[in-house]
């Protein structure tokens, strides 16, 4: 492509909030937004490439609050890549994310190297994939074969293996820190900004597989807190009750992860007038009614009996409520990417199985964006909870979320209005990162989860 | 007896700090003293009946501020009980410990139905037994055949056994607490507080099996404290690491229930200066040096794999710098009455199986009382330990702790000095509730867990 | 009564398979039977009390070819007799059998020296109930709480008292022979039929809980029924696969022990003409149509997933050819009695939850006979095969199974002709046991598994 | 090399028995062996190429009659090499072996399509290792991944990838035959060797993880056997007690696999009698007294509480009569190659750890033999056990096990006199298999198991 491209003749939705742009010019220069308006106004210039794009409608390129790009942590995927190099795992993921138009990603938890690794690949140009800001460890949790997860993953093979697997994920900020005083906690946290090379802090306010209960003390949080800011980042909080996220609220975060999930109790008004009024940035789980209505009438999860189908009623409870008062929620619900023994597992298979699944990156921000009409979000309210909310949120909107000068040009072009009907998002016509056009039949380039040829997930001979 | 007892001639030691009194006379009248004062200066008097003490040495009955008249919830022993009636085992212990000298307990986990109605026949004098105080469940827990305590005990009966068991202890504050908003646990403590005939709140700030985690947040930890001092209760929380006793602190409970362990970590010098500063009465579960050595030179413990020896070096290294900074240590170990069954058992044979086991109810206490003598206590400090401030503690210093005008007669009578000697505490002569004699040999008058002979725990064909 | 008692006008169908005696006599004289013929024979005697049992019927007594009087060995039940005094659980089923009907029952596993002592106190006379014989241990087999029976049952409980336990079952006869080589095994077993006091010998051919598997050689189940013959009783084997059954006919065992379930195969054909031809008797573990339906068309069991279903059509399989064959059944179904907390527990519920109950002592031996006549059998066969082959295939018929002078005057009078309708069999007018008629409103006299009142099995506060 | 050969100058013994001799040719032609005698004798020819071996031994290339060429089923194995595709860990054992100077090993349980593509691409010349002839399933058991092995090693992965992996092992004959009437399991034995492509048959008949049951009839074993010989393979049985031992024995198997094991009893003077008198082929497990010294005084085995030293002892016992009775024992004692996880697992640790550890493939074989001196063994005896026995015991005794015209030339070339000291086994100058000089520094080419650095075994970070 020439040095300077104009994308002419879309609808443009920029995401600032602004009315739909007829007949728009883009004109992007290294990568960046360099002007916007009606094409009209567009001068013919010399080293211009034109890009037709009449009959579609541009939007920013789509941000997900909430992801994992390695999840399926069960021992036929992790023990393949012994030890310990997931990258083709992670990058497989930010392809798949990308080519569904999802041009950024905040992975929430996962292992730090690879993840750090294939961030750095894709920042370079070296690979092609969703643009990667990650977290690391949720503070507060051993690995993914832990007691803090999947107790027992690691119980056929012997416990030397299991510690190294669960250290890619530790990183020294493991559960280890839910029984030091909040001053230790303190310590290990600037260590770990400091060091580690993470984008954002996560931190779990609830315990993760025990949920109802909590890690740390409003001390232990609050210093968490402030460290992660002194180093320059957001701090966001997993919490799944609702004393948990009154406690992160109280403790100064800057994002609330999954806060509508209060498990087996609804969000105190007084909590949802907290956060609409600050306008605390708040990713929200939501599934659309044909999947409340799936876990709720069936028995579907026994692993914590009927504790599943109860979380989702009180979760559908505060999502409603929480848009009526005005919250600013985000789109996000622990999307990756999953192979075909997933679905059987009784960890995924639940959450993976409904009409409308939940947890399929690259799919299931579709049925999160109707999900968010069918509670009575606008249209354009929806668009920003995937786009320039989150950039705010993560405090990267002065990089992405809008079509505006000086942003990354990273464009979602669809084949219809997506405010006039929220299933366009589907009709995707062209991705853009970095204003180059993105080839979205070569990805994944290298599929292993998401290919029923490959032998991690074939069911054949 | 006569309306009116003297009891004459013994070196008196009453507990409120003052030095030892030679040739004593108490006069106890309707079992309680009258007056205490040089036996020279005691009027002959006709209805008096003289109980000549000479040689001995007398100090309050014993008062022990964690203790759990029903504490082997194993099968063998809870299902022959069925459905609920533990009321002989309770019965049991209580008469364990009047007979080596500890006149009043405080029961702070136990079956609340079976708990209240043994109170109530000691205090009607129908049974004999050391005078009961108790908390009934705390609160946060499930009960004892639940993953709060013991997970698999009840996997072999029917799911409607197990809840009708642990019924007996949840008492409507049980784990859904945990879940809740903090408004939502304050309703239901004082709910509890006011239907349940407790005499003291106690809750949970550490979970309980798991230790390192949180029960509730500051907010509902204030709001249980309030609920308490509101009913005119003491409040206390069981506390297992440093944070966990710090929220406590800050939640304004007026004992801290085992304070002095805090798992992994040392309690941070600030804790010890608050603690003594404010003179918060403070549980420790002193052990003695040999226990320590044994503790921790053996693999004593393989649940959770070296934390038991780390705990018991962290709390003997926090004993040591409560004492050492003058804060105010009440006695208590978890005391109970075992059957032989619980020394093979995993849950109870390592803290019953050391030189100098913690946790015999009737016999414990004499090490523990040696090993703050170990630690620096003076052995003023120790009795007072063991008498007056278990009862300032608890707000029953109008009744029992000392042997003062007014107060309940409950005295101890020694063969020895035990400000010369911590050993003597062992020389009981004779042990003297609300002014009348014990008649030692006969307790426990039906005995269950203790008697070898008796099929509960018997080892025989 | 007098010493000589005649129970005149009743139609007698007599248990020799003769056709039924119109207003027939039968005289009685020291518990036995002394003539039997029609009423107008009978001569009037001077100290002969005549019971009138006009318009009613009478059959022998009934006998049950497998029954547990002791089976529910869950926790609640067992531990609540600790230790190991099962002898009221043993008489309460003695009792509920005989209300029923069932006169003599033949108990083929349970805690020896609980039915010894139940079955002499019977047999003195001290105690009503049905009258024993009994196996003891099922030679091979490892007690209740071990991996034969119910193998996580003893966790919650100390070692020795798990050992303790199942000592009242093993009774030196245990798995330890199944790892002996066969003189071994046949010495074990000549000291047990020598010491025991048992009637009669069962084995394991098929291992109980694994099923599939082998406990002993051919040359080992040789040794075993040799050793029972050399002391004058019968052997028996329990087996649950084709070769199981196989081996122990081979071995010369007296009795097949439902010999009808072959898990997951058919039995062979050439099996089948071999039980039919040499008359050997096979208990069977007939259900009704009703339950096999029920059976198969739920999901049951999900123990061994699958097998159950499977399990309960292979069996009913093989009785219809057992019975087309003509072999020679015998009532029998691992019945006893269960209190409330069996119902819901998985090892127990499915087998009492189907809408023909197959283990209801006193019960089920009604969905027995009228199962026998769905498959095919005559209403005189199914009458049989519950009196005299029973007797026959203990060689107990010199006593029992027939109305014939010499054997006890053990009769069941019903209200109908069982031969024309055998929903008769339910409509019980009286129950006579060594001449005497059994006051069955009184029985069972201490109820415990039977009485929903009592705390072993409430389901109260 | 030449078309022909002469080894030259090597003291040969040559596995027949004969003695000694000294300076000896082996003249070896198209692979095979063509003439051996006095190098004095051999004419000078012109197309053959001489060896020069003076100084060294010759001995056949050793036989090993009980090997697993992948016995290492733990997950982090398994899984890196899904799905199935195993050959490469099986030709690294081949390999291993071959470099040992084991030139021909009967795998007696493993996955079929693995070892047959390696036993193939090795007899083709495609790849070196050693000559492999396999059972593939042992008839009766389920796979490596069910409770006949490791019941829990697939709990953390889905059911459908538990029942992939096992498949590879159960081939059409795995534990369903168990439920089986004898004629039906004679069928599934005969496809299975028609169509299989095994070499010999193996069958349990002790049940495998459950050592004390048996898995099949007697008539069920002679049906196996006789199939296996209608197909003109040689039968083995696995059997662990005195019982499955005898019943192998009486089904006519040629082979007695680890007949040595008998459990807790010792094997009856009887059958040894029998084993020595019909000179039945044995392999035993024998280890060195050092080895049985570790074994029995640590706690060694908390798997089956004792039992594993009791069997140790039992087995001792076994192997010291069976020598002094001149039975005919065959060296093997499931040897294979393992990686560093295995040391620490529960499953393989014990027999790695020992002084003279028992499994390791090209080592442990040395200790077998030297055990086998300890126990009263000649020397010429022992070379026996590894060399022609096992080849008649296979009936391979045609093509490999002694230095012979017309035999494979597979030769083991020593820098001592193996019957002078048995040690002198451990020297090895040269490896020939099929008249070629094997290249030992090169093998394995692609180390797995066996290498520290690849990632496999690694415990790097």
């Amino acid at each position: 492509m020439a040095a300077v491209t104009a994308f002419v003749g879309a609808g443009c939705i920029d995401g600032t909030g602004s009315a739909l742009l007829v007949d728009s010019a883009i004109v992007v220069r290294d990568g960046r937004v360099e002007w916007v308006g009606p094409s009209s106004e567009l001068e013919p210039t010399r080293d211009l490439e034109r890009v037709d794009l009449s009959g579609t409608y541009v939007v920013p390129g789509l941000l997900d609050a909430n992801v994992h790009l390695l999840l399926q942590f069960t021992p036929d995927v992790l023990l393949r890549f012994e030890p310990g190099d997931y990258d083709e795992l992670v990058l497989e993921a930010a392809q798949v994310a990308l080519a569904a138009g999802i041009t950024t990603v905040f992975d929430t938890w996962g292992p730090l190297e690879s993840l750090r690794r294939v961030r750095e690949r894709i920042d370079s140009g070296e690979a092609v994939g969703s643009r990667i800001f990650l977290a690391g460890n949720i503070i507060g949790n051993d690995g993914p074969w832990s007691s803090d997860f999947a107790a027992g993953f690691g119980d056929a093979v012997s416990p030397d293996l299991v510690e190294r697997i669960n250290r890619h994920w530790v990183q020294g900020v493991g559960t280890d820190l839910t029984w030091m005083p909040a001053e230790h906690v303190r310590g290990a946290v600037r260590e770990y900004v400091a060091t580690s090379g993470i984008d954002f802090v996560k931190y779990s306010s609830s315990v993760h597989a025990l949920v109802k209960f909590l890690a740390f003390s409003s001390d232990a949080q609050r210093a968490i807190v402030e460290e992660a800011h002194a180093a320059g980042m957001t701090a966001q909080a997993c919490s799944m009750t609702p004393e948990a996220l009154k406690m992160a609220i109280d403790a100064g975060v800057d994002l609330l992860q999954h806060g509508d999930v209060t498990g087996r109790h609804p969000m105190p008004e007084e909590t949802i007038d907290l956060i609409a009024a600050r306008q605390l940035p708040c990713v929200a789980f939501l599934v659309t009614e044909r999947n409340v209505a799936a876990a709720t009438s069936e028995e579907k999860l026994g692993i914590m009996d009927g504790y599943f189908s109860k979380r989702v009623l009180v979760k559908d409870e505060n999502d409603r409520k929480l848009i009526a008062a005005g919250a600013k929620l985000l789109l996000g619900n622990d999307m990756s990417v999953f192979g075909p023994t997933a679905r059987t597992h009784p960890l995924f298979g639940p959450r993976l199985s409904g009409p409308d699944p939940e947890m399929h990156l690259g799919r299931s921000h579709l049925y999160w964006l109707q999900a968010a009409i069918e509670r009575g979000m606008t249209p354009m309210d929806a668009l920003l909870s995937a786009t320039r909310n989150i950039a705010e949120a993560y405090r990267k909107d002065d990089e992405v979320g809008t079509i505006e000068p000086g942003k990354r040009a990273d464009l979602l072009v669809l084949d219809g209005n997506p405010l006039e009907d929220v299933r366009n998002f589907r009709r995707v016509v062209n991705v853009v990162k970095d204003g180059v056009i993105v080839d979205r039949n070569r990805l994944p380039e290298h599929p292993v989860l998401t290919d029923p040829d490959r032998h991690v997930t074939a069911d054949s001979t």
